[in-house]
């Protein structure tokens, strides 16, 4: 029954935040610690994010407090000390959260989000944070390319029945909608979002009737405005020729043929004789769509050699993205009680400190270069990209629409340069690091190294 | 708020399968038909499948009605003929579901599911199916190759952070125990399936402390009994000399440390120094953890090159299926009032009618072969695989508990022949097709290539 009930978002979490809330609650820790989420490193062929998942991140830290249900099933563990789950049950968010709003470029390293508030509640935040983040900035970052890759053409999330779960279908076709996609085949997000919904018929729909053109005929007797024939059940340019037919049917009836879709085959050359066809008839305004292992690489390849496609339906490879299904994302404690801090693991640097990404702008608007910098700095002509989401506890920027996040991300998008659009960059984006974080960041790295690496010196015994 | 309430499962769905129902409604379709839900072929490096995720299915095909909310959606759309929508308000799963239990093992083109119910129930309920149970064999399927290459050492789902959404978390932590991890990190899975939860401490609480010590200490304050010390923090080796001096703290107590984690760095070669460290100091019971980055190829790697690893956490790699984060998973119709059905698109074989896989084993209770065939044949001395779930709408095989699905894995992993289960298989378990199934293929693809491919000879003029 659990399956399709709600989750209550303190339970989505690691077993080990809750461990270590306890010892911080145990040892009176209560300063005030600042949490920075970032993306290490790029996968292959990627040269910028696109920030998305802020929504459901914000919508989760309000309605964040300890059910009865929650707080029995951490009792019954008989794991904690005494008087903690007392303590979690009387629990409220109280601090501040600055992030970038969703459908904005960034780069590896940026903050994404940093959450300043007493340790325990910072630290009870994170997988919470990771999940939803690193699962929308995923996959909007990948559909930004397959939009790209498009060329303008209309293109519609498929992705439903093979995401990583229902919501990763959700996040798919809200995260595509985000970065242009007409539209999702998902009914859901639909309702859920507003989303603008498509989709005609299966094979199973063609092969349930006796013959294909009796499927094609019924299909166009009850949405005789909104007709997309799928033409691969049997043979491609077979079914075309009963598009024509079905074509001209309609047009007796002051009615036009929407459109046909491709879904398996050597999509370049049957949709050349598809659309040729069509002209052939003077049907040139009946749309081919394509669909079936598409993503961007397909098709930019597929446009690039002159196929005739009009929009395309993306699923799978852009539901998972395939080509890099993870982002190496993190969130560090970088500040506590006012001391700056760092952990030295081999590969895994984090800077210092409460920061702020400062971006500036070329001449024309094109973006030029990021600053990374102490939240505290000032860096004349930059625009500071993390913005004050919640305060004291209190959300202080209110819920956006998907219209805006959808044109903020075509604002950035304009912005961006050409040469990290392209589907295999060369080039990174500069991202420099400002002069007084890389100060902070070496000086407490050699106190971190000096006190504690190497023998034990630094150890007092137990008293 | 939405976003952590529930989803009705009615709306689980891609949008033409309301649109294709609506035509079937409209053309009076009431035939029964058999839809078979399969895996066309293998990712690189598979040679089976685990089976899972029909528990999720079979709840929500049992929840499965059209609530007023969705109704109304559906009306907001403008689309659908009068009528339609009072029908699906009255609609109820009446039908029969054949599956593979959880946990079982399969291969490529073999029916997991086959439902079998008036067309527009079955066709509604593809998209379901689909997202459902490919999500949690395909973690499965990923999960039992760790468990392989970690040769008998205990394996903790750490996935939760990056898996796509939460849902995919949760499927994780079930999915892997089913193929025998010992728990999970995640504290929604340890909550709603009962499976044990793991974990202790992070970076950031390492670093929040003056002192690394400092923080080994706390940690063991309040988890005397339980206590993984996090090593790589600023240096694992000068790590590894403080937990021994925390280990003799403890011994004082008459407590013990439980073990390290390394969580970065050249596991290979600080794992073992670690362990040598530890039996210098007669510290042996000293579990040495590993995490960061693994999966089942970093595991096979590390362990034959003698790493000292006693357990380790799996992350990422596994909770994405980081190597194949899809499965080419298909839900196809198969038979339509009576009649055999096939489609002809090239590459995408579906095999014809109601079906059953039946496995026959060797003298030695190894599995020797599989033969897809028809539902109705019967092959003597073969185990037929696929078992009544749904009959008439009602659901005949009850729920299962997690540890019976669990037991029915270790079953059939004992009887998969070694050669599958190493993770670069060079062949493929013998999948036959029945005598009867391919003369019935044969036949019906004839009979559809002579009928729709070609010129409109067998298109009736539209009356």
């Amino acid at each position: 029954m659990h399956l399709w009930n709600g989750y209550h978002p303190e339970m989505v979490t690691d077993y080990y935040q809750f461990t270590m809330a306890a010892s911080y609650w145990k040892e009176g820790m209560e300063g005030t610690a600042t949490f920075s989420l970032f993306v290490r490193d790029y996968p292959p062929h990627r040269a910028y994010f696109v920030a998305a998942g802020l929504e459901s991140l914000a919508a989760a830290i309000q309605e964040y407090r300890f059910h009865p249900d929650s707080l029995e099933y951490l009792r019954s563990l008989g794991k904690f000390p005494k008087g903690f789950l007392d303590y979690l049950a009387r629990f409220r968010f109280t601090g501040s959260v600055r992030a970038l709003p969703e459908g904005r470029i960034f780069f590896s390293q940026e903050p994404l989000l940093e959450v300043t508030a007493p340790i325990l509640q910072g630290q009870l935040l994170e997988t919470l944070a990771l999940n939803t983040l690193h699962l929308e900035t995923l996959l909007a970052s990948k559909a930004a390319r397959c939009v790209a890759a498009a060329r303008g053409r209309p293109l519609v999330d498929f992705s439903l029945r093979r995401t990583q779960g229902v919501d990763a279908g959700l996040k798919t076709a809200r995260s595509s909608y985000i970065t242009g996609f007409q539209g999702t085949s998902n009914v859901l997000a639909g309702r859920l979002y507003g989303i603008p919904v498509y989709g005609t018929m299966a094979h199973s729909y063609i092969t349930s009737f006796q013959h294909e053109m009796d499927a094609f005929r019924a299909y166009a007797r009850v949405f005789p405005d909104n007709t997309v024939l799928l033409l691969d059940t049997y043979d491609t340019l077979s079914a075309a020729e009963k598009a024509v037919l079905l074509a001209k049917e309609l047009q007796k009836q002051g009615k036009a043929l929407r459109g046909v879709r491709l879904d398996s085959g050597d999509l370049l050359h049957l949709s050349q004789k598809v659309k040729d066809l069509f002209r052939h008839h003077g049907l040139d305004e009946v749309a081919v769509m394509a669909s079936g292992n598409l993503d961007e690489y397909r098709l930019e390849e597929l446009l690039s050699q002159g196929a005739c496609i009009d929009a395309a339906g993306i699923g799978t490879r852009l539901g998972v993205s395939a080509d890099a299904p993870y982002l190496d994302m993190a969130y560090k404690l970088v500040e506590y009680d006012g001391r700056p801090i760092v952990k030295l693991s081999p590969g895994k640097t984090t800077w210092v400190g409460r920061k702020q990404v400062f971006r500036s702008y070329g001449s024309s608007g094109v973006m030029e270069e990021d600053v990374l910098g102490l939240a505290e700095e000032e860096i004349p002509g930059t625009e500071p990209l993390l913005l004050d989401i919640f305060r004291n506890g209190e959300r202080v920027r209110p819920e956006e629409s998907l219209q805006d996040i959808r044109r903020r991300f075509q604002e950035d998008w304009a912005r961006l340069p050409e040469k990290y659009k392209v589907l295999r960059p060369t080039e990174r984006y500069p991202v420099r690091i400002s002069d007084a974080l890389r100060t902070l960041q070496d000086r407490v790295t050699r106190a971190r190294k000096r006190e504690e690496v190497g023998d034990l010196g630094g150890v007092r015994s137990e008293e």
